[in-house]
């Protein structure tokens, strides 16, 4: 398995009692490569590959004849048409068994979100019945069930009654709701289209946290008011009214100019990314589960389509349903199909059974609701983070407070700002360490992690943790300049081991760029001036590339560039002057 | 040096020789150690030390008796109380020569630069009178010339002539300025007192080369007009009129209520960040030739408090000038007396010579500040950046094009964004790699950079080249996966070699928090369903600490983490299971 291994190159890394013996000899070093150079095109190519296409979305239509392209690329829209061919009754058994339950939670539960937001029950009803069948023939989810959802009716709710008073102008309120949903799809869609899907990684999974147990809670907090039932002391409290039939049309509803239309399009924006978060989470997680790939690009333009569609027909943000979701999988779903038959008895409703709602007693649809976001307050999961990761855990408390005791969007603000705080301190403050060799070996690790590793006399090796760029390379130089003068400190008046080499590990370094290497010039200025040569370690493909294109590699000498630590060290040992 | 070698502790990073004849036996492992606990507060206050105080400005008042804390104290804020006592005669003939050299360059800059700014050209001889002796007194840097710059004062005439007409509001114009040269100051040392330099960091050496560049493009543009000299065809311009008298206090006139208000913070917080970004260029350059430290934030609170002074006295941003700076370094200046020579000169001029610049023509005054600038045009570097980095390139000539062609602040907007998602696609699509062995070394390297590197049969070994946070974790969990599926489609039909461990190398992952373990916990469950096994290599401190806490460490077993890939390898290879 392991290739010959040749006698005459007999190297450093092979073990220290050969290197201490070798004294005096020229070690056999082995180069650091230059990667073969790309062209400029085929660079950037990569570049947008890996940025836009990194899971290669065209893979399967590559040498395939131009009919079949045409049949996949159907397919891709509509992944109906290839599941739906190896369907058979006993997946239908558990999608009807799974697709009843569901819609027994929806209908009492839609009600419910409808209040969230503002809106009357039916616009609630109509979002179960014809978004969960646009899903059905364009989702690549096989568990998650669409419809209202809690925390995007309060969001819907908050951010369309800042606009317009849902009491006073009920029609304008609506028809903004429209628009809100028009647009929502569109970000939606738009983010899929053009493979931006990437963007809603920048929630965390702390903030989703935070942010969903603080909308559970203030939630519930709101219906506890409701959960009494009791109205002015005059009894209690019913629905009284839901339209029967099915969604009208709403296409001439939605403001396509005027001053609404810039305000349904920021809340749209808002609400849809919102939605889009809470549907990536729950799609991944069954996904994870059943093992199967859910491909991020292809379920927005997919959930963009039906809230497109879904405002057109008098519903409004649709998505997945953390609730309704865990009962589908728990009920043994199978596939979408058992959204078809959650929409069927819908429409059912809708046509026939609308009345029979009307004397449901208010305070039935709160506990109903309170059941249903108090699962979204996962304490374990906050418990668990602040074993983990602190900065993770403040952001999640961010969000969580942020929402219950301001409001949603600054609880989604407070969370999104630490987590990006979180990044612009990573890439302005990398980590640095100081390295040792590791005992009996010619491994050389960091010290404050490996207490037994030791510092080698008269060279300091650091090691820098990150790409280096223009947001943090004047800080990485001054660091890797104070890590010498804290080592100089510790050996002073030590004329034998007077630091003379300083080695920067450069494995971490994905990448530099001019500022980078500005920096590195000046670095190796002020070096030589305390008398003390640089000389670097594993610097990767991009790194070494750019030290030549740079001429860095002249300045400092081809020769003083290393593959690892330890060949960097067999160099310097010899080399070191002691006092005459 | 190096320690004596335990010979019961021979490891597999010995060579590979020792490792093919020792199939079999348990080889000898280091244990990858969990750095010692530090308790949170600790923690907390290395973050924030790293953060806010790298540099760790206090260490010379460490241990020292309070009186001399007081007097370190007074000698940090003026640092001409430390230099001043060490000055003398041979110095101080250095600063005349170059102080006379800045001061005769300075005065028709000064008449030029204020008709940038559209304000009268005594406004900008006070400024080269009263910034230059408070820099003088409280600045760090030995060569830097203060007083107004072209880019400043064209920023400034553009911003403040897009809300206030210069000639028909010239009164309201010049308060205008004066509150916006307030803001700036207030701007500058509010960054510098609360530790908040590095954000100037945030424009990247490309970004001002270009934006520079584009500055000095359209200045001299607008010169050749006035270059030319003949006015409606009836004489040579001339400059007519500068006001007699040192500087008038202006603190009446700043703006501190009404509409203006909001207008001049907005203003002068731009302005002054341009003017910090030129002043701390500057300053690093000469400091770095000279080897001298600058204290950057200690600089943003002496450009705060100069340009505080300035507005109540009426001038206007003062900052440090590359061609005075340069200038002044060239005549050999040794401390910032040069400043206050360059300021006596400019007192006398106010004082007594202003009536002998009326005759000066504009032509000559467009002529000085062309050569000026035009030096700023800086081609090698914009070269350099070609060969070094394409990307930066792009930065540069964006900010060019955006200032040439549309306004200054497009094309800093233009730079800013450019720069800011490069570090947005590295913390997104960070890089990974295959490795490969080395040949006669158990060193495991890119395959990409060193062909000669070879694959080891049954293990795909990755590794990733970033920290793991919620922005990239599902893309490194994925692109982990496409990796071992490139490897299973290359080992296709090959039961022999069948992919049966991937081992993730983890020396360049920084840091992890609780979305990154997440994705590897779904990483182990997807490989688990493959029936491959999940291998980690050289986890760093904070990684292996979190992923004891997260429990993730029990999942994949401890036995399954090493200290590097040759230790991992050593143990995946006797366990490969071949087909029966």
């Amino acid at each position: 398995m392991d290739p010959p291994a040749d006698e005459n190159l007999e190297t450093e890394e092979m073990g220290v009692r050969s290197m201490s013996t070798s004294h005096g000899q020229a070690p056999h070093v082995h180069k650091v490569r230059i990667p073969p150079r790309q062209n400029l095109f085929k660079e950037f190519q990569v570049t947008i590959q890996e940025t836009f296409f990194p899971d290669d979305p065209l893979r399967c239509f590559k040498d395939q004849p131009k009919s079949r392209k045409l049949i996949l690329g159907i397919e891709a829209i509509f992944p109906i048409l290839k599941w739906g061919r190896s369907y058979d009754l006993k997946k239908f058994r558990g999608d009807i068994i799974s697709g009843l339950t569901i819609a027994s939670l929806c209908i009492p539960q839609d009600i419910g979100y409808a209040k969230l937001a503002h809106l009357p029950p039916q616009n609630a009803l109509y979002t179960s019945f014809i978004p969960p069948l646009i899903y059905a023939a364009m989702g690549s989810s096989r568990d998650i069930a669409i419809g209202p959802v809690a925390v995007v009716s309060l969001l819907l709710g908050t951010l369309l009654s800042n606009e317009i008073d849902p009491d006073k102008h009920a029609a304008e309120y609506k028809r903004l709701a429209f628009t809100a949903t028009f647009f929502a799809g569109i970000t939606q869609a738009t983010l899929g289209i053009f493979r931006l899907g990437f963007l809603i990684d920048f929630l965390s999974h702390a903030a989703i946290v935070g942010f969903m147990a603080g909308a559970a809670i203030s939630i519930s907090l709101q219906q506890l008011k409701g959960f009494l039932g009791i109205k002015n002391k005059q009894g209690v409290e019913i629905v009284r009214h839901i339209d029967k039939g099915l969604n009208p049309s709403s296409v001439k509803e939605i403001y396509f100019s005027g001053e609404y239309l810039g305000k349904g399009l920021r809340i749209g924006i808002v609400s849809g990314m919102i939605a889009l978060t809470e549907n990536t989470a729950i799609g991944r997680t069954f996904a994870s589960v059943k093992d199967y790939q859910l491909d991020g690009n292809k379920e927005m333009v997919a959930l963009g389509v039906v809230n497109v569609v879904g405002s057109m027909t008098s519903c409004y943000v649709a998505t997945g349903s953390f609730s309704r979701s865990a009962v589908n999988f728990m009920a043994g779903c199978q596939t979408a199909v058992s959204n078809i038959v959650m929409s069927t008895v819908v429409f059912l409703t809708l046509l026939f059974m609308t009345p029979l709602f009307k004397y449901t007693p208010t305070a039935i649809l709160s506990t109903i609701i309170i059941f249903a976001v108090i699962n979204l307050v996962d304490y374990h999961a906050a418990i668990s983070i602040w074993k983990i990761d602190k900065i993770d855990f403040v952001a999640c408390m961010g969000a969580f407070f942020g929402v219950v005791f301001a409001s949603i969007e600054i609880g989604l603000l407070i969370a999104i700002s630490i987590s990006f705080a979180r990044i612009l301190l990573q890439v302005t403050r990398p980590r640095t360490a100081v390295l040792g060799k590791i005992p009996s070996t010619s491994v050389y690790r960091n010290i404050q992690q490996y207490p037994e590793a030791s510092k080698v006399a008269g060279v300091v090796i650091v090691r820098v943790d990150s790409a280096i760029y223009f947001s943090n390379s004047n800080y990485v130089k001054e660091r890797i300049l104070r890590w010498l003068v804290d080592e100089e400190e510790q050996v002073k008046g030590d004329y034998h081991t007077k630091i003379q080499f300083l080695i920067v590990e450069m494995s971490a370094v994905a990448d530099i760029d001019t500022t980078g290497i500005r920096a590195f010039k000046e670095l190796q200025r002020s070096l030589e001036m305390k008398g003390v040569k640089l000389v670097l370690a594993n610097p990767g493909p991009a790194v070494i590339d750019k030290l030549y294109a740079s001429n860095f590699v002249n300045m400092i000498g081809k020769d003083r560039i290393f593959i690892n630590v330890a060949e960097a060290v067999a160099y310097c040992s010899p080399r070191l002057v002691g006092d005459p």
